[in-house]
């Protein structure tokens, strides 16, 4: 009874068979009521095959030429999936990201959409097609030139198309049946979250959670596009992301802290410099040496200076591919700086608690080191926010800490002291 | 020293290493001062490997989906041809039919070239760039759908590019050397020929030649554009197709026959309508059924009637794929036309001697059934043109029927006849 945007993911249309079983729920979701259409990434590994290609023909691939080899994996999973589905016996268009609209800036392989114009889209919904439209790729505005959107592109364009067609929502299937309150595979009696904020799964995808990306959740946020996050394989209702909670229940509980979930991440490194002097302009210094490098740090720890020497340490973490471009910009500024050295550790993991009213219920901290620490696992740098807490340990303590965390704050699914911390929509 | 367009087929650009050597021939050829236009097919198989995708999802995929689905795979081989190009240092830029202004009908999979407006084309060579364009694709007028130009697609692509552009020349690389006076892996001795009329072109074609198809010779010959046909391997001089040969020789020999060469074709059958009355509008009832069935016939031969009976044969000849709806079609007519039988044959060959000035020298026609007949092989039908004689004899026969007419009229390579019918351009 609506328009709903559907994005499918790589791993659902891995194969004529994946296809086939899309084609299916896109009808089924049409026979509901619903216009649909319905956004889809490349299949399976097609991408990675078609960059292995460039790789042979030119070790550094230009990005025009790049965004427009690559586009050719949509283009292919879209025109079969319309096969598919004319082949149930209903009416379906694919259009490429240039047809549906798909403006964005010139930045090739990583462009951001400026604009959506889905006319093409909206008269064949409204003629009675299911469209059909390539994920992560649009045009330039200035040079018309094809782009591409870069990590997690498909998504967004299911998004931002939600958000021009203005969707009642955005379903993303993937291979997994939501978002859960920890890695299903790290903790087994990890729960799928029926509801989560907008704010509560930036912080899970920013500490990283996989199944949906920052990007494109800001993208819902700011328009106020509801996704609902489910399996293509189960087609059982999965996790909606959205700014309230749907009806019943959670007016009581707003004093409480809900926990969403525990988020991992073992792919950052840790850059420490060791006796930074304590005075203005040092720390703005490093990262300013950081940031002219293009290199996205996360958390950022700085220590009171020890009175004895008023030197300091500062500590950050980074994607573990950037740490040699890290340690070598900050090694051509330590003259001018006038730091002791610099210690590189890619051994560490970080584990982080994420979860609304955090900052009013002291208790939540507490329980979230307590449990650590019985968990033997010990802290080497600590973050929080108004809705986190994060911590950065040992990577070989990953696995015993997530799931300590999880089963202290009730979250595992049998237990029955979900009711002060937990809260996960139900 | 002037604006080339150049095509390669799918066997010059089958793999990494394809590619590669096409983008040294580009680079050459503009490193020789020219502007280029270089129109790509699909790498090597990757059609055929599309729909066999297609019919995995759907027995008889839809057009326009279809065209979706073939056209990824000129983007793929383009987007890579111009990254090597730009590898070995010069700028490319690849454009999509539609990006190049290929306009056509909205005949999916076999659409026709309305008209072409090269404007991003010219632009980008006019900067310096090198455009690499994808053959075999286009977009509708009306719908603004993307859809392919069939069988030849690139041929024309590259000869439609060529006259939009105002090119010097279109050179399409291939897998030989060039057009020969014979089937090289049929006639041993077979010449390659420097130069040919485009009307003698065409009449190769019709025959069975396969190095250019009809369509692009037929397009090149309205427009007046040189065809160059070369192999994208040797790198020699092929074949030029055009209005006048080339400046030295010709003059003294134009009242001679030209003999161009001998072409056959085995994928054709031959039907017999026997006992037809000779009277008015039996022809014509034959011929609209077999139009009604949309079946392209070749040759129609009718002996005179028998005196004593008032009956006549009609034998006509069509693709081997069509014999069957062709002979249906006509037994629905067999009681209003009163014909006797119906005889179908699928193992006969034609030949085809083509050259100009055949009409005027009576001794060609005479040495060619010489020929065939010293060889021993016996003729079911003829039918001649201005330029061209071609036979139906039994399939069997084919090879050494070929080898004779070759030999018979001094088109092998050694030989020395050549002076009174030959004159290949040299």
């Amino acid at each position: 009874m609506g328009l709903v945007v559907q994005k499918y993911g790589g791993s659902s249309v891995a194969d004529a068979e994946g296809i086939k079983r899309v084609a299916k729920r896109i009808v089924e979701s049409k026979k509901n009521g619903n216009q649909v259409v319905a956004v889809v990434s490349a299949m399976g590994d097609s991408t990675d095959e078609l960059i292995d290609l460039a790789e042979q023909v030119s070790p550094i691939p230009a990005g025009r030429e790049l965004d427009m080899l690559l586009t050719a994996g949509e283009r292919i999973s879209m025109a079969l999936l319309a096969m598919a589905i004319k082949n149930l016996g209903h009416e379906a268009q694919s259009f490429t990201g240039s047809q549906a609209g798909v403006i964005t800036d010139s930045v090739h392989n990583k462009a951001r959409i400026i604009d959506v114009t889905p006319g093409r889209i909206k008269t064949s919904v409204d003629e009675g097609n299911i469209a059909i439209v390539a994920g992560f790729q649009g045009v330039s505005q200035d040079s018309k030139d094809i782009t591409t959107l870069g990590r997690g592109g498909s998504d967004t364009t299911a998004v931002a198309l939600a958000a021009a067609l203005e969707a009642d929502v955005c379903e993303i299937y993937t291979d997994v049946d939501g978002v859960f309150t920890a890695d299903p595979r790290v903790v087994k009696k990890a729960r799928k979250i029926d509801w989560i904020s907008f704010e509560d799964m930036l912080e899970l995808a920013a500490s990283g959670s996989k199944v949906l990306l920052h990007r494109c959740v800001e993208y819902a946020r700011r328009y106020n596009i509801p996704i609902h996050v489910r399996s293509s394989f189960s087609g059982l209702p999965g996790t909606w992301v959205s700014n309230e909670r749907p009806s019943e229940g959670g007016a009581e509980q707003v004093e409480h802290a809900l926990i969403s979930g525990v988020a991992h991440d073992v792919s950052e490194a840790k850059v420490t410099v060791v006796g930074v002097p304590d005075k203005p302009g040092e720390a703005a210094a490093i990262f300013r040496a950081i940031a002219d490098a293009e290199i996205n740090i996360d958390m950022v720890v700085q220590n009171v200076s020890a009175a004895s020497t008023g030197l300091t340490d500062i500590s950050f973490t980074l994607p573990k591919t950037d740490g040699k471009k890290a340690t070598s910009a900050l090694e051509k500024i330590k003259g001018r700086v006038g730091y002791d050295s610099l210690r590189y550790d890619d051994q560490v993991a970080k584990i982080s608690l994420v979860g609304a009213g955090m900052k009013t219920n002291p208790g939540v901290t507490a329980q979230f080191f307590e449990s650590l620490s019985d968990a033997g696992v010990n802290i080497e740098l600590i973050s929080t926010s108004e809705i986190r807490i994060s911590v950065v340990t040992r990577a070989d303590d990953v696995l015993g800490a997530v799931q300590a965390v999880h089963t202290s704050f009730g979250l595992d699914s049998d237990s029955d002291e979900a009711v002060v911390y937990g809260g996960t929509g139900r």
